[in-house]
């Protein structure tokens, strides 16, 4: 039959299917593919066994003996590992589109990666989601996702979209959904807050799981998040906190990302004690750290440079990922599971030479074999052109008294500096402006910054969490005016001006946060960027980008400004 | 609201809920429940630890610290562990119905078993199912349910009923309906056989689990059978076997039940290389070695006696019994879990002092707390009255030369011992019988059998795997169709006769096979009928009812007797 229609048909195609399977794994029939005389690793029992590897219909269906088949690689001396998956990560963070991000991580060995697209939801919402589930089909990377569970972060913030359960509730049917993401809103959870309960309960009705996001939190309170229905963590930065939680029945994400790294604190969790709750997610990965360091392959190689068990670190970075997340035929290379492989040099470089995606060979040194998902051009439209904001006008842009906030090099909270009368670079005051970019409603505010070192000219990004208005710091009103509307322009991006002119811009024309260019050709854009920042004068210590890109998310302390104003996060009041 | 009709009710109605879990994790209000001062097992960890063990809503919301209830038990100096799990048994195996089965093993520590309804299915079909299902709502004893996959076990037999997948398929929607139970039928799935195949194509399209069921499979025919969608094994006799399947992938259930005990010979098993992929499970349990020996806390004595690690033992008897099952929040003392405990004395002697399910006291050294479920009476009359034939005359019985069954003391495979020509007690050959008793066809086959050791009267039994039809032997025909009769009249069950009068007897009322009087009155009545049979010369090493349950099932060679004929198991062929 064509397509399968009815229930009895779908049952006749799948046994056809698995009649093959049978035969082949017999010896009756040649596999797709044989890995011949392969050492892999068992996540079973920790072993290292041997044998021909068989898959048919993208399926393993036997290591042991001798097969032949179709098509047979021998991978003789080589260590054959089940394909890496991270558990946790914004893909929206390395600021490409999904195909791009596979080209990118798929020589990594990352064969799944669990997304939460949190960013793109904050400012298209369901469209958002819509686009990334459709951006991330057929490709040599599986992208499951998480459902955004705090969109807007606060109601302090103008976001483009706001999630409830209503909304996140039409996606759980989905094959590649699994739950709920990060529920950072513990504060929420403990008051009992029911809008935050809520999204927890409908994830659970579909047997789903949630994870959790709560730096620090320890026991009656954590008790009461767990309660609630929250499974896992990947806010320990310390042994003792992940300790905790582990021993409370948490599942572990050991995080180790470009923002966040945690795997050196959380070294002594891989151990057979700890091991088989815990599991490898990056968060956060910035162009230029992929590209430097890898993915999940560089959190193997940096443990077992630190000391780890290298069989138990590929097992938490492969078979316990999946299983947390009841991705039953991964992470192991046993029949009826994914024909997803990694083959390595060996276990003390893990350099990887060859990638197979359900038994396709997607990786051996050159380019990934893939092909770009054709998306809708309606989802497409849901996603571009998401700039809504009338021209700024240097004119919107004055300032007298306002409240000066103070960056810190290295850190992302911010100090209360008191006030400041205008710009005054001699004292590395600069001015900060947030502009509402969603709804046209024209709302910018603006205060003093000191700490950012710029000395001439403007910086401004779409980029700027969780609600991702445009903010900008600036010398001048002209040149922050000329850069804000640049982005305006370009539906996006990051940019840079002085005197008048554009210097430097990355066009981010996917809701202003990716592009579907490659990471090599964006992560060189935005070097320029960060260059010509520097040029100008930013602090060593500062990323110019990634630091204003937090200037605004109010649930940081102590100060941030947002399109209503500045707001001390302690307080959670505007400051006058 | 009194009963949440919509969706966004039923959020409503469980965010109260929640926030209540909240609320008492929290210490803002008192807990239903707190085992004070406990040491209970972590599962995660492997350790001891120590605290108050609060319960709200039969979910444990706390375990650290200090918490206050409205009932409160001190546990000091006693150990608590989650509730232990069977893994795969037949309930019907101990003759009783599922209440007095839970009245029976809760207070060995039993909270979940999970129950392959195999017997009563192939006398009454999804009849059966509906009873099985209904008969254990609202128990203090979790029964779920792996749907049979083999009824009958193989065409030659005439069983009450046969399931395809399209009956099974109504099932799997039920929340306590787990998957497809296990897939005894392994050449079918080798041969690529449709109907076999299709059952597991159906379990999995629901993402359910299929246990397995294959003695000794190895090597490529292993991997055909995994390939095929099989993810556990409960047939491992050798440690070479069971080590086999667990490196493959199989999860493996060690079996210590009634007719088939492997604890002794898998107890490598039961060490952190290979425990994580075990658990504990009885298969078949009969009554008297359920009230002399107990059910898993038995195998957790047992094992431990053998030198098992107590603590890896008890995570086996539950924790990682509910993992396989996906029971996620089960086999764990954890917030967000349900509240089933068992208290010990200590985990040297590891008997049961209490029982707690959901959060609620259901043993304490007494009778089990629980209430009789209401059965529909339509449901009932399903699996009640199912003998359905005339009445045996003694003249229909009338045998010359026939093929001659040797049965083995101990075990239950049988011999072929040629041909007879009459009884002949003085050389131990006397008349078996069955009888179809589903279909009022009139079918009755009759042969001869030596290793049984009757003198004198007959034996019937109505349990008589696996289509349970009547099988009967005797000395005379007279007695023969008397006991055969009687169980006509009883709707089922257990009869000896002699010189034309039933001497012993027990009636199963419920589809032959089971009765709902208490287990201590079962097994009084039972070992009654054995004595009686016993009395009258059958042989030490054989078990009267047992040996001759199993005499009619032609899938254990050598030769079976069917109401079609005596079968040549290794042939599948009919001996005329």
């Amino acid at each position: 039959m064509a397509q399968a229609k009815t229930q009895a048909e779908r049952i006749a195609l799948k046994v056809r299917r698995k009649q093959r399977l049978v035969r082949v794994a017999l010896g009756q029939e040649k596999a797709d593919l044989v890995l011949k005389n392969a050492d892999y690793i068992n996540v079973f029992t920790g072993e290292i066994c041997h044998g021909d590897i068989a898959v048919a219909n993208g399926l393993v269906v036997g290591m042991d003996g001798q097969y032949e088949g179709v098509t047979e690689v021998d991978v003789s001396g080589r260590i054959v590992a089940p394909g890496f998956i991270d558990a946790h990560i914004h893909l929206e963070s390395s600021l490409v589109s999904p195909a791009s991000f596979a080209r990118a991580v798929v020589p990594h060995g990352t064969t799944t990666v669990i997304c939460d697209p949190h960013e793109i939801a904050n400012v298209c919402g369901t469209d958002g989601m819509d686009y990334m589930i459709a951006a991330t089909e057929g490709l040599p990377l599986d992208v499951h996702f998480m459902l955004p569970s705090c969109v807007p972060a606060t109601p302090m913030e103008e976001s483009g979209a706001a999630l409830s359960w209503r909304d996140i509730n039409a996606y759980f049917d989905h094959p590649r959904v699994l739950g709920l993401a990060e529920m950072m809103n513990y504060p929420g959870i403990l008051m009992g807050d029911r809008k935050t309960i809520e999204k927890i309960v409908v994830s659970q009705a579909y047997h789903k799981k949630i994870d959790g996001h709560a730096p620090g939190l320890s026991g009656k309170a954590l008790n009461a998040y767990m309660s609630a229905g929250v499974y896992s963590d990947h806010e320990c930065d310390t042994l003792e906190n992940a300790l905790e939680k582990l021993r409370k029945g948490q599942f572990i994400m050991i995080r180790e990302g470009t923002a966040a790294q945690n795997l050196e604190a959380l070294l002594p969790l891989l151990t057979p004690q700890y091991a088989h709750r815990c599991m490898f997610a990056t968060d956060d990965k910035h162009p230029g750290d992929l590209l430097d360091k890898g993915h999940i392959d560089y959190i193997v190689r940096k443990a077992i440079r630190l000391g780890a068990d290298p069989i138990l670190t590929i097992i938490v970075a492969s078979h316990y990922a999946a299983r947390y997340f009841l991705l039953n035929n991964k992470g192991a290379i046993s029949p009826g599971y994914l024909a997803d492989f990694v083959v390595l040099d060996d276990l003390k470089n893990v350099n990887v030479e060859m990638v197979f995606k359900r038994g396709r060979l997607v990786y051996d040194g050159g380019a990934v074999a893939m092909e770009e998902p054709a998306i809708d051009p309606d989802i497409l439209g849901g996603v571009t052109g998401t700039v809504h904001m009338p021209p700024l006008t240097a004119e919107q842009l004055a300032l007298g008294d306002a409240p000066l906030i103070g960056l810190i090099p290295g850190q992302i909270v911010t100090e209360d500096l008191g006030r400041a009368q205008g710009v005054d670079t001699a004292q590395d005051v600069v001015k900060m402006t947030v502009c509402e970019r969603h709804h046209h409603t024209g709302h910018v505010a603006s205060c003093y910054v000191r700490g950012y070192g710029l000395r001439c000219g403007a910086v401004a990004t779409s980029v700027a969490h969780d609600s991702h208005n445009i903010i900008a710091c600036g010398v001048n009103d002209v040149d922050m005016a000329l850069a804000v509307n640049r982005l305006r322009e370009l539906g996006g991006g990051m940019a840079v001006a002085e005197d008048g002119r554009i210097v430097a811009e990355l066009a981010l024309p996917v809701a202003g946060l990716v592009t579907d260019r490659p990471l090599e050709e964006v992560n060189a854009a935005l070097e320029r960027c960060k260059a010509a920042a520097v040029e100008r004068g930013t602090q060593p210590g500062i990323d110019p980008f990634m630091t204003m890109s937090f200037a605004s998310l109010p649930v940081i302390p102590t100060l941030r400004l947002t399109t209503r104003g500045v707001i001390d996060v302690n307080t959670q009041t505007i400051i006058e």
